[in-house]
């Protein structure tokens, strides 16, 4: 979206709602697998990408279901020196949701950008004297 | 984090499991209340955030005691214009966690930016020979 664009939208409704953060991948640990994914185009090992994203044998598995249901991973089953082996990647249209994603992730940073500069005098919020009036809830 | 030391941690186990990614602050909602605070450091009126959020009464209720009880968000009772409001608005710990949390967002856009070469010849994934023993799962 473009500087203008997002300009006019300051202060609508939903302008915050983040409709982009899909809930399939922005969940903490297949947001981890997805990353590891996209890294390697020729895909990752089970074990490898265990690792990477620091998850057990269950979690892992539960997440890439999760993720194969909704056509964003492709599993497969074959052989690596003579043992067989699960090999992990994204599929295309994995790919491409990803970088919808991705987009809507890089939305949030600019939005947040404010919070940089005004974190520089975060000891002085507390004596904010429009809150004079008001009372913790 | 430096690029030689993201560098040196390349394959290391937990690579890509952005602990940084607090699962109080990543939730959908509450990453869109975080932000929208975030943006205005006097606060916002509850019907303001949820209208800008796009969240039902309840759901803004719920949420906003989630990040109060973590300390993040401080909720205010007051008058404006003789009639009772709710202001919400970030807490000095809650800038400094949605700082961190940020931080790490960042990580996980510039780990992912090897997928957006990827994705320009998406469309011949499927052709990799590198499959050509191996059989969906």
């Amino acid at each position: 979206m473009s500087e203008r664009k997002r300009k006019d939208r300051e202060g609508e409704a939903g302008r915050y709602a983040y409709d982009g953060l899909d809930r399939v991948l922005h969940e903490k640990a297949r947001l981890a697998i997805l990353t590891s994914l996209a890294a390697r185009p020729e895909g990752l090992l089970f074990g490898d990408l265990k690792e990477l994203c620091a998850l057990t044998d269950g979690n892992l598995s539960r997440h890439l279901r999760i993720l194969e249901k909704a056509g964003l991973v492709e599993v497969w089953k074959g052989f690596r020196e003579r043992r067989p082996q699960t090999l992990c990647r994204l599929s295309p249209k994995g790919t491409e949701r990803f970088l919808a994603y991705l987009e809507e992730l890089e939305n949030v940073i600019r939005d947040a950008a404010a919070v940089r500069d005004r974190s520089k005098d975060a000891t002085t919020l507390n004596k904010d004297p429009l809150l004079k009036d008001w009372v913790p809830a």
